[in-house]
Parts: structure tokens; C-alpha cells; sequence
């Protein structure tokens, strides 16, 4: 049975704090095996790279063969039928035609005091995609990591993706060529991670990490912060969807099931102004799980962190969802655009009966790799941005440096930064001479 | 003596490799005593707070005391002589006017297949901003990090900063005032992030946090990060400025000197095309050190981590300019915001010798808190954006969803998700009833 909360109920506050601080994911401490495994990577390359293959994912590798040849990925992308490499590329043209629209401009501009000031947008030179490998080896996470890359003009972007005992998904090979891959290594874990950062003789170094990965991953990641850039650490999914009484209860189920099958640990809410509706939803998830593909994961998943929450009216659930700010919100309202407006923190909102969750994961066009464990309150989901940084730029005029320089020198007076007031002073004192 | 280079010698690359790679900072390991200190806040809150408070900053605060009054502020503001606070004033207009132009736009636009597509900024609800205390309490840097928080809407902005036996710098109450901030708290170090990142009985938790620490502040923010957002971990400051020969060297000297005087792990870089230029350049920043206030440490950065670089032709100084990826970059030669075109990894740009470095540290416009250690290269100065987040919609309609739905349902079915596939195909099935 899932958590059912009603905000009528004396004790609902204490249960939905206790909803939101439940810890769901237990992330074993392998730090310091990672951080061995890095100090080999840096120290010993493509010896060190080749060696940790052979002992995870059982497979031998040459500096030759680290990464795939363009033959070895057309023998792979032949393989795949057409109806998937059909939908692969709905999928990527949808997402490059949402990201091209991410991308921010450059400005320049002079101020009244004849400054001229400004920004310009560059794409990071190299960067690095991770693709698990195995169950959770998904072709739609290469495109929503790569194409963001490639629009923001990356030059250089490589993946890593293990391949355990040799096997690899196809169509993560197709995804790969469709966004536009440059380099596919066959490699994984924190090894891969290190490689990526640090180079190896064959692999060369990237300036940002992007990708979920498992907490070997994560944790290589978190380490080589600052050395490179890297995107959020991903914990385990959710969903919220908030419904009014006009929906059909098994297509919210079908919603709430497709949060819960990625993970025990994923997280399925429903919010409702319907007691009716609420215990429909309840039933229709039940019926579902009995001949559900993932029961085990969906049913343990629904009932150890699934959640049905009564509410006395739409503007109380919004309130609620700003509280829990998911991953993924789902409003099925008669005005979800409105609604909306009042939910502040979420990663992806999805509008109405007609937008499941689902079309967001695959072909919606907006990213699917999207802020989870309430990081929504201060973050954003992957888009263009992360592979792109911000110089400012500022030149002065002497008659500038003349109306706003004497500010500049004071300050510098009162921070004791001697030298900052002479840099100003000096040019001040030859505009004062001439 | 500085480290002098030339492009043209047999072992540059070797020497420009090293000076890259060297480590100018030692970080203690201070991370076990952070641990400490957080949990203990987390557990005992005012209480450890008060305590930590007594022992670090020798000051005895009570519940509540931990906040300043307003009246206080106030009292400490009238401290304030008239000309410091024009200067912060002239400071605060400019830096608000350049942030208000960064606030990115909403968009939602429907596309071809008639789905309507999307995004929405919102801002973080609660920052925190941390102010060291002492020596490198920097007024300033309130302005840098309050103003773009305010400038993007968080309502409620609060500033720890320690009073070491009750002593405050007047400037910095004046500056919080200045930029709209909501609450002053007399907290530090890592007793101060973990207030902010988790509350106690008196400070609300925030969402985000920001500003420049030692390394226990660090450390805590390393550790709270996921809690919270976090801004970047700055390093040791750097400038690089390229110039041609048509300089005066006292200027380069004294802009050099003014980042040397910030650290002595600073790192203070010239490349010039003029051999002449690099000796006069030198020549002066050794007379400037002869009386400079900060000698001892200016001295110590210059002759550690000070490079003086001769080069070919500007092209050449570009080059190595994207190596370093300097925080700061100076360009003063004839034409320098077409050679500015060709340095992608700076954090700031300023352009001609009319735009001494310390313009931008106070009153220029553009932020100063800047990507540092090379990380130019993929992350970007404090901005709004660092206060907002990004919710992407999406909203089907029945045709929408009876055009692309196909796909999604085909690669949900390839990745082994039945309940995405599902959730499709119901929606897809009532459409082909009706």
C-alpha cells in the first residue's frame, strides 16, 4: 500500500514532512576505492584503463581497440530495424529543434557613462558524455546528453560506455551518430571517469563530464569536480501528477507506473481534489501491477515511496508540489497552463491528459535529464547552457574611466587593496595632465 | 624573479606546460572537522550554533543575538563617511544596471506537429551569502553576489558573516543594505553553511548558497552541496594581461601587482609580442614593490607564480591565452576586442589600457566573482542565472500526441519500460476509438 495523506487529516503535516525527508536511496560508500582507481587511471593511463576492463567488465582491450572504430559502429547501426531508428531520429530532431531555441545571445552595449559593456557565449571544447552499460543503457539519455552538446558547439564530444563482456546496445551506437558523437571509448566505471578528466595516452581529456552512471560513477565525478566540469549528480525519479476528478484513472496509473518501473527507489505522487478519483487511481494501479513487465520494481517501488494525497482544493496542491518540487510534474486540470503558474519548482511540467510523462522521456523536445530529490528548488534540468560559458567583457573610454574611476580607487582604499586604487590612479593622473 | 619565457625557446613548451600544471595552493585537509561541526548543527542547532560561535570567534551570542537589528545595521551604517558610501552607491547602481540585462526570457511556441513546447524561469526562493570576516572582508563582494540574487528575484536573502570578538566591517552592512538583503546573521565557517544549507530554531534554511570562504567554508559547502545549490569553489585569483608595445609599463605593472597583492598564491601573467615591453614591464613592477603596502605578499606572488611571456605575434598570445583560461584577461593592443574574439576561456574580458583590471572588481558592472584554476573553461562568473532555475513544459494535444506518441511507445518498448509504452498506447487507443 502507498502513503495515503489527506491535508484534512490532523496528522498530515507531520506525514508529508515525513514523505519529503524519507530517505530512499542507501548510496554505499565507495569512495575510496574510487579514489584509488582514479590515482591508477592518472598515473598508469591506458595500462591502468586496459587492466580495470579486463577485471569489470571482463573484456580485453589494446590501446587500438579502447575506442570504436567507424567501421565496428556501422556494423552496430545496421543491425537496428528501421521502426527504431525511425523513431531515434523523431526523437533527435525533436530535441535539437527544442535546444536550438535555448541558445542565449551575446551583447554588447554603451552605457551613459561611455563604458561600453557586455557578454559573449562559448561552447566548451571537449566534453564527455557517460552511458551505463546493461539494463539501464538507454539510447534516449545519449540523445538528450549529446544533442544539447553539439548545439551549444561543442567540438569534441566523446562517450564512454562500458560493454560488458563485449555486448553493447545497437541503438546507443545509432543514438550516438544521429547526435553527432565524435569518439565512442568502450570503457566504464570510475576508470572511464578518470580517463575522461585526466586523458590517457589514447583518450584524450575533456573539460566537461556529463551522464547518470551508478555510484561508482557518481562518486568518480564528484572527484574530479573542478578539474572539470560535470552536471548534477541524478538520485532516483519522480513523478507527480496532480488531477482534478475529470481523468481517466488508468492513464494516470499507466503515469504513475512509468516513474515506479526505473527504480525501487523512484518515487510516484498523485494529488487530487477528488477522494473519488483518488481511490480509482489506487485501484487502477493495483490492477496494473498484476500483469506488469516490472511488477516487482513498480509494486515495490509504489508501495514503499508512493504517495495518494487528498486536498480540498487545486491551489493547496500547487502549494504541496512547490514543497516537494519534483522531477517531473504532471498537471491534468481543466486549466493546467494556470496552474502551473503557481508551481515554481519543478523540473519539467507536463500539460494536460494528452502530454503523459512519457512523451517527455522520448520525443517531447525538452530535456529529460531534469533536477530529482527536490534539487528542483535550485536547479535546472541539462540543456544548452551546460555546455556553453559566459565571458564578460568591459572597456573604458577615458571619459569612462574619469566619471566612475574615483569610485573604483575608493573602495579599493577601504578594502586596503593598495595596488587596485594605483591601477585606476595612474591612468586618472594622465588624463589629469593632458 | 618571475618565470620569463619565450615562445621562441627550445623548451616552452615543456616550461608552459609546468607553469599550467603548478600547484599554487595547498588546501588542508579540514574535511573530518567540517563533518563534525555540520552534524552538530544539524542536531543541536542554536545551541551548537551559540557555542561554535564562543569558541571560533571568542563572541557570546544568544538566540537572539545571532541576527543584527535593524537598528543595529542602521547604527553601524552612520559609521560610514559620506564618500565610502557614494562609492558603494555608484557600485551598486552599476552592477544592477548590467545583472537586470542578463534576466533571461520565458518562451512557449507551438510547433508543427501542434505541440506546444516551452520554458519558465523562476527564482531560487532563499539564498544564503557567506562573508568572510577580518582581512578579506570585502564589501564588494556583497554587492557581486547580492545584487544578481536580487536582481533575479529571491525574496528572501540572507548573509552570514563572523565578527571575530564582536568587530564588523561598517562597509559590509552598508553594501548588504545597499543590494536589498533580508537578514544579517554574526555566524562563520562551516557552523555558519550548515545553519544556512539545513536551519536551526532561529535561521531558515535557504535554497542556494554563495560567496567566497577559507577552507573549512569550502569544505562545508563541498559537503551541503545536493542540500542546497552551492556557486563554485574559488581558488587562487589570476590575471593575464596581453599587450603589444605601445604600453605604459607603470600601468601593466601596477595592474599586475593588483592581483599579486590579493594571495601569494595569485598568479600574475604578461605575454607581450614586444621583448622590450616585457623587460620595462618587469623593471616596473620591481620599483612598484619597493614601496608597495602589500610588498611582502605581492613580492611573494610575482617572484612564485609571476610569468612574463614573449611571444611571436598576438596570435600566438591568444593561443596560450585559451591554454591558461584565465579568470581575468586584459588585452591592450591597437585593436583589442578583434583579438578578444579569439580567446574563448576567460572568465572577464577587459579591453585597452583605459580598463585597469580594478574597474571590474568594483565599479565596472559585470561580476567579479570569476571562474578560477583554469576552470574558464567550462563554468562562467556569478550571474542571475545562478539565482534562477528552468521548468521546461509540454503540453499534447490528441493530434500532437497521434504523431509522435508512435515513436515515444517504439523506444520505451526498445529500453524494456512497458509502463511508458503503456501510458502512450492508452491515450493513442482512445483516440483510434473515437
Amino acid at each position: 500500500m502507498p502513503h495515503f495523506l489527506s491535508t484534512s487529516d490532523a496528522d498530515f503535516e507531520t506525514r508529508f514532512t515525513a514523505l519529503l525527508g524519507a530517505k530512499r536511496e542507501d548510496s554505499p560508500d565507495v569512495d575510496d576505492a574510487v579514489a584509488g582507481i582514479i590515482a591508477d587511471v592518472r598515473a598508469r593511463g591506458d595500462a591502468a584503463l586496459i587492466e580495470l576492463t579486463a577485471k569489470f567488465d571482463r573484456l580485453e582491450l589494446t590501446p587500438e581497440s579502447l575506442a570504436f572504430t567507424r567501421e565496428e559502429v556501422d556494423a552496430h547501426c545496421a543491425n537496428v530495424p528501421p521502426a527504431e531508428k525511425q523513431a531515434l531520429e523523431t526523437a533527435a530532431q525533436r530535441i535539437r529543434a527544442y535546444h536550438v531555441r535555448q541558445m542565449p545571445e551575446d551583447a554588447f552595449w554603451t552605457d551613459p557613462d561611455g563604458a561600453s559593456l557586455g557578454w559573449r557565449w562559448t561552447a566548451v571544447s571537449a566534453a564527455g558524455l557517460y552511458v551505463p552499460g546493461g539494463l539501464a543503457s538507454y539510447p534516449s539519455s545519449v540523445l538528450m546528453n549529446a544533442i544539447p552538446a553539439k548545439v551549444a558547439g561543442v567540438e569534441r564530444l566523446a562517450i564512454a560506455v562500458p560493454t560488458p563482456d563485449g555486448k553493447v546496445n545497437p541503438l546507443v551506437l545509432m543514438a550516438a551518430r544521429l547526435a553527432g558523437v565524435d569518439e565512442i571509448y568502450r570503457i566504464g566505471g570510475a576508470q572511464a571517469i578518470a580517463a575522461l578528466a585526466y586523458g590517457t595516452e589514447s583518450v584524450a581529456p575533456v573539460d566537461k563530464i556529463t551522464g547518470p552512471g551508478n555510484a561508482y560513477v557518481a562518486a568518480a565525478k564528484r572527484r574530479v569536480f573542478g578539474k572539470v566540469g560535470i552536471d548534477m549528480i541524478a538520485g532516483p525519479s519522480e513523478i507527480l501528477v496532480i488531477a482534478d476528478a475529470d481523468n481517466d484513472p488508468d492513464w494516470l496509473a499507466l503515469d504513475l507506473l512509468s516513474q515506479a518501473e526505473h527504480d525501487e527507489s523512484a518515487q510516484s505522487i498523485l494529488i487530487t481534489d477528488s477522494p473519488a478519483l483518488a481511490k480509482a487511481v489506487a485501484a487502477a494501479v493495483e490492477k496494473r501491477l498484476e500483469t506488469l513487465e516490472r511488477r516487482e520494481i513498480a509494486g515495490a517501488s509504489w508501495r514503499e515511496n508512493g504517495a495518494v494525497i487528498t486536498v480540498s482544493d487545486l491551489d493547496e496542491a500547487a502549494a504541496l508540489s512547490n514543497r516537494i518540487a519534483p522531477e517531473h510534474l504532471e498537471i491534468c486540470t481543466a486549466a493546467p497552463l494556470e496552474l502551473s503558474q503557481k508551481c515554481q519548482h519543478a523540473g519539467a511540467i507536463f500539460l494536460g491528459g494528452w502530454t503523459p510523462e512519457a512523451i517527455g522521456d522520448y520525443v517531447g523536445g525538452p530535456n529529460h535529464v531534469l533536477p530529482t530529490a527536490r534539487s528542483a528548488r535550485f536547479s535546472s534540468g541539462l540543456s544548452v547552457m551546460d555546455f556553453l560559458k559566459r565571458t564578460t567583457l568591459a572597456q573604458m573610454t577615458p571619459a569612462a574611466l574619469k566619471a566612475i574611476g574615483p569610485a573604483a580607487e575608493r573602495l579599493a582604499i577601504s578594502e586596503s587593496l593598495e595596488a587596485h586604487g594605483l591601477s585606476v590612479r595612474a591612468r586618472l593622473d594622465k588624463l589629469n595632465e593632458g
